[in-house]
């Protein structure tokens, strides 16, 4: 099996992805094609005491920033790291890794790895941290904004077999997101949504969820038009961003705050890092004729070696058979 | 000018209510018709050296409440404070104050106090808390859940109105709630209700904000449907909920990040309080025959006393004459 990997577009720099790489080959089986600077990518390389036949090179130096139009830089960045990637990965490869602008990736996958037959609309699986320090799948989290109802019913069964397969979570618990708990709340598109959702033997559907619940870890995939999932994760990230910015001017307000908020600081620091806002956006964009993963912009090493991982098991698992059968 | 308030469903009681009451004697020019239990209200009024001919009874102990249908206890609860109250509005008065359940509020202006001519939807403008110490007005938020482009474009329009006449600020800032700052993001009726909004001369529209900046004070005003209204009150709710609860956990991890909570614990409670869910949900509601004050389920008799004030200078700003003016 080959991973593509996108060595363009990390915060902490290519070398960081292409240490994370060599580390990963203490477990992997996997074959890996690395798209960046070939020989920045080459020096690091060379010093590990790895099997080098098993990583072949695209040397590139352009790439997609987040700031770029996704879809006119694919026209107009021939050379993009993701442009040259995803063509490759149509070729040869088995997934995609990326570290870089989630827009850019959702455009690639569309225009260029292309849907799986049957797939009305690939989605966006966002890797949402919770208070119960599981994950939850957040399906769609934003690639969709005109979501039908048929389309949530396959984002749906695409999340749970994401649960499954890359969570490890045995018959996950979906729920839909609404603005109230009862069955027969919300607006017309919400409730056609439910309805097809109970009667859909492919999944556990367990009812509504409203958005307070989005971080509790009540559900394993949650469910949302790709409008609603997205204000659901800028509302999360701003009421975050907000409270922090509270708890530090606050904790300089005074003598005994700024002593405590010293003894506090560690335990701070990790609450703000589960919840990091440029953490959230960690995903799986489902439904292309190849798995895309996208990574945490921030990744160090050890997440990059962490992705590789469960994106291996993702692709060994076979998820885009499953997903045919379940549809 | 007569205001009509609800003694019902008040988290600290009755008592509270009718004390907030009497202490607005102090500079209000109001007259109140007072809708629960009398015999209570009448002792705390007695022991009051207030002008007593200028609060008037209607005497039940029944009201709505919050685990209540809305719409089913409008019919069965006949004698149910809200009803009684709000009959009396339609007779002879100028604004209904209610601390009690929000579904009812919405239920009963709808059937009850009804839509004024040229409304197409009256809305609940929700007043938020924000970073900069100033209210945004949520409008709508969560009201009317199917919502289309001419709605939200009077929801915008109403809600400006409210904050010249309600927050004193010129020329108000509105912005439209979308999952991308700049023209053209969005579902298809985003896009529309954004051309509404853009050529509609009697509001100071800026464009779209993201629901990261909810919470900034970025916004006089926010314009949402209220599906999506709805959604960012309450994922911010859970946000905030989740993050007070891994700060209570995190702080009992060490002896020193106790030490330092102790020290600090005055600060998170004034943050807490800022933001505290209950106490989002204050509100008018908008773009009927009268107004409707919606209290906080946990409002003192300070903050009667307050709403008592500010409902009076929107009475007397003939709020409703401007609104038919602007539509």
């Amino acid at each position: 099996m080959k991973l593509v990997v996108d060595l363009m577009g990390a915060d902490l720099g290519v070398e960081e992805v292409v240490n994370g790489v060599c580390d990963s080959f203490e477990k992997t089986k996997l074959n890996f094609i690395l798209v960046g600077p070939k020989e920045n990518a080459q020096r690091i390389i060379n010093k590990r005491n790895i099997d080098h036949s098993r990583i072949e090179f695209i040397d590139t130096n352009e790439f997609i920033e987040n700031h770029d139009d996704p879809v006119r830089s694919l026209r107009r960045k021939k050379n993009a790291s993701l442009v040259l990637g995803l063509e490759k990965l149509n070729e040869e490869g088995d997934g995609f890794l990326s570290t870089g602008s989630t827009g850019g990736l959702l455009a690639g996958g569309i225009f260029i790895t292309k849907r799986l037959k049957n797939v009305k609309r690939a989605t966006l699986a966002t890797l949402v941290p919770t208070r119960s320090g599981s994950q939850t799948i957040l399906v769609d989290s934003g690639a969709v904004v005109d979501t039908k109802p048929e389309m949530q019913e396959q984002f749906a069964v695409m999340g749970s077999v994401v649960a499954e397969k890359y969570l490890n979570k045995k018959n996950p618990k979906v729920y839909l997101v609404n603005i109230g708990a009862e069955e027969g709340k919300g607006d017309i598109r919400t409730k056609e949504v439910y309805q097809l959702l109970k009667n859909n033997p492919n999944i556990n559907f367990c009812g509504n969820i409203e958005p307070r619940d989005f971080l509790t870890g009540k559900a394993d995939v949650i469910v949302a038009d790709g409008f609603s999932g997205n204000m659901m994760i800028k509302s999360t990230e701003g009421a975050a961003s907000v409270l922090f910015s509270e708890i530090k001017t606050a904790v300089t307000s005074s003598f005994f705050s700024k002593i405590g908020a010293l003894l506090l600081k560690k335990s701070l620091k990790k609450i703000k890092d589960k919840y990091d806002y440029k953490k959230v956006g960690a995903g799986i964009f489902l439904g292309l004729n190849k798995p895309l993963f996208k990574a945490h912009g921030s990744s160090d090493r050890e997440a990059i070696k962490f992705a590789i991982y469960k994106a291996e098991e993702l692709i060994n698992s076979n998820i885009n058979n499953t997903i045919e059968e379940r549809l």
